[in-house]
């Protein structure tokens, strides 16, 4: 069954209103079809989804939405049962939707809600939602020191139900402090009687609630972790992060960074949720910044009056320039994801310069005869055509160092690099390119 | 410790080629940092590293490490040494590193391994580096449907050191066939002896063995699962994928595709191991196609002569074109990830295009004010800058409907969203723009 028909039967079943069929619905659809049908539909369609859906359903639902889809659902309730769906939910989940509720209304859901359940929503809400301490759950399994082997099982097969991951179990002294790790494939690999102390990893790695999650994630990753605890600055135990936000993450970042070598701001919501004012607010400081920054080419092209005396000069603009901010976002782009994986480091910029100077320089040569028989296809005449060749190979060496040089400065500079955009980049060896280019037919034509 | 200073203690080390402080190393250094390090290091150092680390540092070390960087490391050893690092390392590691030999000298490494070992490679090597085949694990624990769940336990035990997870055990009948997953978990929680086709998930969500690799990283992360299971056209079970390799294989797509949309062909390595060659190789195909492209703004702006005539209108073309190339840039930028992820989908054509036509009719109208004044500051007269003004709201609307419109087609079309660059855009929206400046401007200035 494709994803195209089950929307369409799913839209069929709420049309037609029929009772059983939209309920019968849960047991046919998985939480990673729901997260994907449910943007989809309209909010009188998702009203009577919620209305029929049976209510051991919504919580996984809502988990599965982009916070923002399952605030604007949470918004459509009544507040006692969009209080019990939050209480149902894991609390790290629960917490990314609160946040997307606006303050009064949040406040009013978390009074209605069990007490403790709302104190530790309350708790995660602290912490910023991209840090660590905003991405943990406090579902986690923890255990005293001195507690048998087979009585940790015992306490795991209890909490097995609400626990985010029953895989690990985390030792921890009367003050809640972290002391150790315990897998479960230890414990089942121990004797019954073995005190737990006896089989914890001492001094596991960690992570400070206020780290970014990024780094959460690549600890998981690098460490082949199934979840890594989370501590305060005192050591204490407050969390624990999954494998399961991994991918979340990994993915949200690589959009980031897409967004940004895109030349627009980061949306952060997915793009059929994001509204026309989004849109325009997340393209337009760029679009300005880079049209300040292209102005320079007229006061350029008024400077050099020499178009006026040999016109053909004019016909190669766009194509020296583009071609410069072709190389120019090749270079940047490469060089940017590989700064944000860590392969490269402000210490290679000796390697990575001597690198992309060569490749410009081949490039160069490449386009310089390329666009040597373009001109004389253009029927320019052979002057004109050595000063748009030696101008391309020139823009090239040029664009490449440009390119190549900049995203490394701006870390330097502790500066995201992942803002030298594509369009950036182009809209730097523009003005310089004319500049090179009426330089070079300055010199040849003596003009 | 930094990794600066790490690199430097390292380097120091094996400078002063003091064994013990090599040997020590180990020590001190995870998996993780080694992957970091040793890709920044001349292959004189790796030489003494290689002869001075403890042998069963070693195999850790060159799974960690890129394939094509661990298949150099292997180069350069002996073959029955290299045999027996191959045999130490899990098989499907191994298999990646071997893949990245040249023929011969695979197979003259291959028949040095134990048969059994090399047979499992070769099995592995049968199957695409980038489908579920190639990236699964013969490693898992199997067991039959009749076992009791104590017993299977014990089995696991036995297997503990050499599987690649014990958390989950397969079912499966005497032919092979997937009967059904069991997680340790359940295992632990269940009574003694109870047969573990009572325990087991029936018809747990698997994986075909040709499917692509991304296909496997998104049922883990969809189901939430620790391992999925790979099977061939009759069902029999070969191996596993686990949680482990999600993230790489998520890095490597979005690297993909960010290099794609930066116009360059996938470097498929590390940068810093990219050779100049290769980075030349996966450049000029589309630079070249680009120039082809672009080389049509030359037969533009020769067939409108008006320039001569109104010779301010020349300074104007690359904001212009620049402008259009930028939107260009932010729209199939926002949308091909989008589509990656499988936020926007065909069926959404109608929904994406009217909102980049109202957000580009916006961002047009801001852009025509600010050229209008930069055009006035230009001294270039009011007609003029009426005609620029109104050429750069047309090119906005313009560029932002092309940019949505374009993946979406090649989607329909099967061919991957990513081919539509930054740069390609920008070069498709260059030569149109001129003639939508020329246009306008014969009609307002009555050339």
């Amino acid at each position: 069954m494709t994803h195209t028909t089950l929307l369409d039967d799913v839209r069929e079943l709420i049309a037609t209103r029929e009772r059983d069929g939209v309920s019968g619905l849960a047991g046919r659809i998985g939480p990673a079809e729901w997260s994907e049908l449910v943007p989809r539909l309209d909010s009188k369609e998702l009203a009577v989804l919620i209305q029929w859906l049976p209510d051991a359903e919504l919580p996984d639902l809502l988990a599965e939405l982009d916070p923002t889809a399952a605030a604007a659902i949470l918004r459509t309730l009544s507040r006692p049962v969009a209080a019990d769906l939050l209480e149902a939910m894991d609390p790290d989940d629960a917490t990314d939707v609160v946040e997307e509720l606006p303050e009064t209304e949040a406040e009013q859901i978390l009074i209605q809600m069990e007490p403790a359940e709302a104190a530790e929503i309350r708790e995660l809400l602290a912490f910023p939602p991209d840090s660590a301490g905003g991405l943990m759950t406090p579902a986690f399994v923890a255990v005293a020191p001195d507690l048998r082997a087979d009585h940790a099982i015992a306490a795991l097969r209890r909490v097995a139900e609400d626990a985010e991951t029953v895989y690990y179990a985390y030792v921890i002294d009367a003050e809640e402090h972290l002391l150790g790790v315990l897998s479960l494939r230890n414990l089942v690999l121990a004797r019954p009687e073995t005190p737990v102390e006896a089989l914890m990893v001492r001094d596991p790695i960690r992570i400070r609630a206020a780290a970014d999650q990024e780094t959460a994630a690549h600890l998981l990753t690098d460490h082949h972790l199934l979840a890594v605890p989370v501590v305060d600055d005192r050591d204490h135990l407050l969390g624990i992060i999954t494998q399961d936000d991994v991918a979340d993450i990994l993915e949200a970042e690589a959009t980031e960074d897409i967004e940004r070598l895109g030349g627009s701001q980061p949306l952060e919501v997915p793009y059929l949720s994001a509204s026309i004012p989004l849109l325009v607010r997340r393209r337009v400081v760029w679009l300005l910044l880079l049209f300040v920054a292209e102005a320079y080419t007229g006061t350029v092209l008024r400077a050099f009056d020499e178009i006026a005396k040999v016109l053909a000069l004019s016909y190669f603009i766009p194509l020296l320039i583009g071609t410069g901010g072709n190389i120019g976002s090749q270079t940047t782009t490469t060089l940017v994801r590989a700064m944000g994986l860590g392969e490269v480091r402000l210490r290679d910029v000796g390697r990575v310069l001597g690198k992309e100077v060569v490749v410009g320089l081949i490039l160069g040569a490449i386009m310089a005869v390329v666009a040597f028989a373009r001109a004389e296809l253009l029927g320019t005449g052979a002057q004109v055509a050595q000063v748009v060749a030696l101008t391309i190979a020139a823009i090239c060496v040029w664009s490449a160092t440009v390119a190549a040089v900049l995203p490394l400065l701006l870390r330097r500079l502790r500066i995201d690099p992942a803002v030298v955009s594509a369009p950036l980049i182009t809209t730097l060896v523009d003005g310089t390119g004319l500049v090179i280019y009426f330089t070079i037919a300055k010199r040849l034509l003596g003009l």
